[in-house]
């Protein structure tokens, strides 16, 4: 499932469209993901703006005026996310995210439970990131049971164990392909999705990393991405690294992306 | 590390150049290989010519010549190994490979013991080629013990998983990569190599499944290569995919390949 993640407030122009109120750009980006392949649009308020929530409900009527597809909605605020989920029309929408602070928890549960929607649960706790991936399967641990207790099924839920980038900690990216893998193995009915592109933060080349992170994190049941839809190299690496994973039959994906000329100027 | 794969009489070109006994363009592609990075250089005779054993000792002879660095010998047949691990003189050599097959195993053993080669174990028994992760484990058990049995160090053992075309079989590639993990957990003094681009043999647009599959083995513990060293692709994604692996450093290998231009004109 591809979450299109251009609606995103820390991207500047889509912050000076959003301080503008500027609802022909934005309805423009939210089409193109959607005929693109996108299966969500994210809407992403961030934390930089005033009034997030007026921010959150605008943008909610104006992508939903000609995009009829669920949301992604994301912030770190529950009042935030329950002003874009009562405007919700289309779906069953997704919020992003649900932590294991404390209080984010706790605010965010009984939306959870009156609204339904597929949850993105992040590996933090009050402690802040984890560093290994034995330290983000215990928030995963405590999640879960969380979620569960709600009344969330195990099919809507969306573990995110938080890409960092290889820039800063040398074993980011394999910690996350470690939590990925046991993930998998020991709840195999949830799903898994990243913000890949952090892992490459702060060094050249930065696509290739996130193509091959991409690829890699598929291998260990990666399901969901956030991703440009009109970022062919990241759709590409996505479909290829599908086929590579035994999940594509006789390749019919991978070889209609080829026909359909997403490979065209990648790797010949 | 990094066996040139380049003197392969599957090639047409080199096999042209062995049946006219072209010693400088063979020295030529072997000093290339030498001075792009191979730590080890590939004899490949095949099956292909008549007189095997002659071609094997005039290729490792040849190649010494120029090139003062270790040789894989590769062949199915013992005799010719042998006849190449007679003339070898830099280095430890390699041989590729033993199987579980009785008799190909029975054959190679005292070769094993007599010239303490660095082994590559490839998966295959008198039943052929294994289908699943789990039957490649058997003859991993089988091969492992059979070789410390004959006293070769765990160091000196290089598991070939074997790859096979994904257009061929739906789960060729995700089979490897689980076999690959297996072996990373149950044996983890032992090296892991692969020829990876038998995976995308009959698709369309190999080199891009190539570098993916190559990002995910590398990931679950992949650390041996047969490759070109010459393709600033694959080589490009080893090199970043190392790094995501958890294993570079402060990004240092992947910053000096990104510094000597081997990222050029590739994602950016």
């Amino acid at each position: 499932m591809i979450v299109g993640e251009l609606i995103n407030i820390r991207n500047q122009d889509i912050k000076q469209a959003v301080l503008k109120r500027d609802q022909k750009y934005l309805q423009k980006i939210a089409r193109e993901q959607m005929y693109a392949g996108a299966h969500y649009i994210d809407v992403n308020c961030g934390t930089q703006v005033e009034d997030e929530i007026e921010v959150m409900e605008w943008l909610v009527n104006t992508i939903q005026e000609v995009a009829q597809i669920p949301l992604c909605l994301s912030s770190p605020d529950a009042h935030v996310i329950k002003a874009g989920l009562k405007l919700v029309k289309y779906g069953q929408p997704m919020i992003n995210a649900i932590t294991a602070e404390k209080e984010r928890f706790t605010q965010m549960i009984p939306l959870i439970s009156q609204y339904k929607p597929k949850v993105i649960a992040l590996c933090v706790d009050d402690c802040g990131i984890p560093r290994t991936a034995f330290d983000r399967m215990i928030i995963v641990a405590k999640l879960f049971k969380g979620l569960k207790d709600a009344g969330v099924t195990e099919e809507d839920i969306y573990f995110d164990p938080l890409v960092q980038p290889i820039s800063v900690n040398i074993s980011a990216a394999s910690d996350v392909i470690e939590t990925l893998h046991m993930i998998s193995r020991e709840y195999p009915k949830v799903h898994k999705i990243c913000d890949l592109s952090s892992v490459s933060y702060g060094l050249p080349n930065e696509k290739l990393l996130n193509v091959l992170f991409l690829a890699q994190a598929i291998s260990v049941g990666l399901d969901s991405y956030f991703l440009k839809p009109d970022d062919k190299q990241m759709m590409g690496a996505m479909i290829a690294a599908t086929a590579l994973s035994g999940k594509d039959y006789y390749c019919m994906e991978y070889l209609k992306a080829y026909h359909n000329g997403l490979y065209e100027h990648q790797y010949q």
